[in-house]
């Protein structure tokens, strides 16, 4: 496949638009770079790939669900600091008047391989220096201003300015807000997990082409809520699962290299550091490869450490290999260990992003974002206080009384000792007062307590669900020869293909078309999913099918109708069985659940 | 339940809130009107819902289904006519600023009835003369102007503001613009139908308390293309419905009532008009009672006259009666028929819209939004054609010889009678001129045709999936004492309550936990949604599963390690049973399908 590499992308993205996997928007207005339509085929697909997701991180973790609005108000992303940093540098040509990013035309046009972490007037001066030029036209960008533009969609609600929204970034924000209560829900026990599959937005200056980098997106994310001091996950279930990571000393290697190693293996030996990360590595490893991503073009890249979000301790990317190089992102394609053979895209991300988003949601809406750790057994602690003499401190000290009060409760708590003579000294306004200690009521009491007030840690495993169809797509692509003829079909697995069988009337006859109907109802019933054909001839039919990846076709024909028996045929091998119409349900069924292998079954 | 009836919605809010079925987002910063969050069980019982209506309206239809985005441009509101009118009134009070609706002032406080409909200076001169005050805070109206305010939200698509865009008011324009690919995968065959669930956004004025009025809510639309010629759809299937129709004829009459009718009846005696209407209408109601809606608080109302869009030919929503007051749509309980026993809310709308949309669209953005209907057999017509000798008509008219061959083409198109003598006259600026035949090349020739381009019609079935989501938990909540105690529970359809069965060890013992959770593991294997709960006692365990609705639970006693069955009990009826763990996977699937009722099991 390397030599048509190249063309690759352009041939699905040809397919796509041909077979309804996806689209550009609003096509007849004359599209809006970033936005995608999934046709049926596409949306069945995405609603496929979302279900997986939904059972594997979300069911059988035992994972709680929520539902949220895209629409956010302002205080929220004060908090989160979307406001003020998820910005993207903006730079306009002063000719044709396109907006492009000022990072992406340094990195670009010189040897700058991290534009993204340089302040702005570094920029300005390197696009001076270096006489770059506009992308689109070719003008001279030098003295042109280089702003920040905050990539969140804004909107208002309700009538008037009053109230701002923003589209949400990312679906996690919409968990960290409702944590207060979502902990009730997990009856303030960690950790716990929520999840949620949804819409997030991005306002890109300058959107990449297909489905890779738009301004609408789907995202499914999970929230890991857990106690910093608390045990790790049950690294059993994982430890045996191979993986092939590209750690960040690798990265900066001179000769660089992937790592095969297990999740186990990688612990021990310190690759990967927390054990929440290299648990959900592992369950990703395994479920990435049972939607259909090929092992063998498919890696977990660490962050280097400029990557990283300043409170993240820790970051993996799950990233594919595309072929072909026409939709290239130039900066992530910088980091590929194998530049030759395609380009790397991240397809998820895992964060460990400490207390950092809870706190921030703590300190910007006053509201408690924590879970009470109980301890195991009740602790009694002693506590010195101070309950002082009005009477002798009013006098005493005028309208500076409350002050002194102040002092000898920071002195009780910090520096018991002090009052173990008779007399107490402290500083006032840089003067030494001394205050003889029965005045100050100092007493040390017992008190018992029940254990304390927590603020979670949370470890994010974070997927890109239109990326990931890209990439299930693109590694299904295959192309061969039938019969003399070009063929090209998707290898889907079962599991997401957007259709599961096909069932065709080998000619257009009454006869044959009702039994068909039968077949396809029945089948249907089983739980199924089917497409009937009629149109065209039975080679057109197939190839339709083959191209939008659907595993089985199954054909009546005039002996049917005698010998009660169809032609069902293997969309890879191009094999054909004749098998019976009563257990035809069922045999499929097998066939989709994994428990027969269509080879193994007899004509 | 009635004499309840004031607190139920009250009652209801509180369990949504408590028990993770739905709550205001964004608490922790004071919440903002209009958005709501659906936690855990919410968004299980909204997946199951909208898992349900894919199936019965997308698959079991053989329709088209996609998933657009939520952001469209300009252009496509232009067309569709919501930038110009998707309107409602403003007011806001001089005294503390709030916004108002006027229609709604108006209604609520004096006789008119329609004042949606009225122009702004006549609702003005209303609030003048009653002496209107403000709902919120009781200061004057009058004299306060009354503003259109657009009800979708707006923003930006990319960096500046050359590009408007806007959050989508319902799912339908994004099937729509996309019509040229569509019927493309449809192999330009009609009819077909387009489907679509996914969000759409209205920024409501003043938002009613609830999920039944929100900024954000999801949609479940199905555009239904028809040629305005074809034939209707197969009404065998639906003719025998039992339906209860309120005509507009019986809502304007004195004493009008509900019919109770069959839709094969209501066809025949033309209540309804249009057949795929009436279709839409008997699946619809089929399907609101499997997924819970209570058919006696159930009906579709038609719209009248002056309730319809202009292009609508005619307009039924589905409508549910939900009790109590407090959270009532005034708008809406004014149309009612029982006014006492509750209110009415649409949770469909299923309106015949011509080819409003698709003309729209296409003379919006001169694209062709048509299919080409062939002919049985190509027809052959007579064309009227000219040829005109400009060397006589250049000379003879100069400047204005364009304008006379425009004239003698438009005359031998619209009569061609006039050709017959020798001369032909035209008028040319008030001029009647003679131009002799021959010199016209006047030639009728004969032209085979095989078909034409036809706009197709619409007819839309519009769902609301968040007020469907109220209706299912007002019509499944249910009271009643067990054992002496108050017991609150919600009667749901097990196709669609977020957990099936509740599995539970009967006390905290390690035996018992691992017998619970093997059990829990091989229900959960066979597809069914569990949940495993240990904490507290049993009884409160029994009641979190009945205020969520689960219909089954199952507990794992100290009997069960040694004679293998475990004690499973019905939600509704509270009986038990002791059945065998080895089958308990298959006895529930068998409950769930509806195979097996409860009381005919054998202990």
């Amino acid at each position: 496949m390397s030599e048509h590499a190249e063309s690759t992308s352009r041939k699905l993205t040809e397919l796509a638009k041909r077979r309804g996997y996806f689209f550009q928007s609003s096509d007849a207005y004359g599209g809006v770079g970033g936005f995608y339509t999934f046709g049926p085929q596409g949306a069945a697909l995405k609603g496929n790939l979302e279900d997986a997701w939904h059972d594997r991180f979300s069911v059988q973790e035992g994972n709680l669900e929520i539902d949220a609005p895209t629409i956010m108000p302002e205080p929220v992303f004060e908090s989160s600091g979307h406001l003020e940093t998820f910005d993207d540098m903006l730079v306009e040509c002063p000719e044709c008047g396109e907006s492009h990013r000022a990072d992406h035309v340094v990195e670009d046009n010189t040897d700058y391989e991290d534009a993204e972490g340089l302040p702005i007037p570094d920029v300005e001066e390197i696009i001076a220096e270096y006489e770059l030029v506009c992308p689109s036209c070719g003008a001279g960008l030098a003295g042109q201003a280089v702003d920040d533009f905050n990539l969140m969609f804004a909107t208002s609600i309700g009538p008037g300015d009053s109230q701002p929204g923003y589209l949400r970034p990312e679906t996690a924000q919409g968990i960290f807000v409702e944590f207060p209560r979502l902990k009730e829900y997990a009856r303030n026990t960690l950790p716990f997990g929520v999840t949620q599959i949804g819409r997030a937005y991005r306002n890109e200056i300058s959107p990449r082409r297909s489905i890779i980098r738009t301004r609408e997106f789907t995202q499914a994310e999970l929230e890991q809520f857990v106690d910093p001091e608390g045990d790790g996950p049950d690294l059993s279930g994982v430890e045996n699962v191979q993986v092939r990571l590209y750690p960040a000393t690798e990265q900066q290697a001179d000769n660089g290299d992937l790592r095969e190693t297990t999740i186990g293996e990688a612990v021990a030996d310190g690759t990967i550091a927390d054990p929440w990360i290299a648990y959900f590595l592992g369950i990703a490893q395994e479920w990435y490869e049972s939607v259909g991503v090929d092992p063998d073009r498919f890696r977990f890249r660490q962050h280097l450490a400029g990557e990283r979000s300043h409170y993240a301790s820790d970051c993996w990317d799950a990233e594919a290999l595309i072929d072909g190089s026409e939709e290239s992102d130039d900066s992530e394609q910088r980091k590929s260990a194998e530049p030759s053979s395609g380009y790397w895209i991240e397809i998820a991300g895992f964060a460990h992003r400490g207390d950092y988003d809870l706190s921030k949601h703590a300190a910007g809406s006053g509201e408690r974002f924590t879970v009470f750790r109980q301890y195991d057994e009740p602790q009694t602690v002693e506590r010195a206080t101070v309950d002082p003499d009005m009477s002798y401190l009013g006098p005493q000290f005028g309208g500076g009384a409350g002050t002194v009060v102040d002092a000898l409760q920071a002195l009780a708590a910090s520096n018991r000792e002090a009052f173990d003579g008779d007399t107490v000294e402290i500083d006032l306004e840089g003067e030494t007062h001394e205050i003889p200690v029965e005045k100050t009521g100092f007493a040390v009491e017992e008190e018992t307590i029940a254990g304390e007030h927590v603020t979670p840690h949370v470890i994010e495993p974070s997927f890109g669900v239109d990326r990931l169809l890209y990439t299930v797509l693109h590694h299904a692509y295959a192309e061969d020869e039938v019969d003399g003829e070009d063929r090209t079909y998707l290898e889907l697995e079962p599991e997401v293909a957007p259709t599961f069988v096909g069932v065709f009337p080998l000619q257009s006859d009454d006869d044959l078309e009702e039994t068909a109907r039968e077949v396809a109802k029945a089948v249907r019933a089983a739980g199924l999913s089917v497409t009937y054909d009629d149109s065209g001839n039975i080679g057109r039919r197939y190839r339709r099918q083959d191209e939008v990846g659907t595993p089985f076709c199954v054909t009546v024909d005039y002996e049917s109708l005698d010998d009660g028996a169809v032609t069902v045929r293997e969309r890879d091998s191009t094999a054909q069985k004749r098998l019976p119409i009563d257990s035809l349900a069922e045999t499929l069924s097998a066939l989709r659940a994994g428990d027969v292998a269509f080879e193994e079954l007899e004509s």
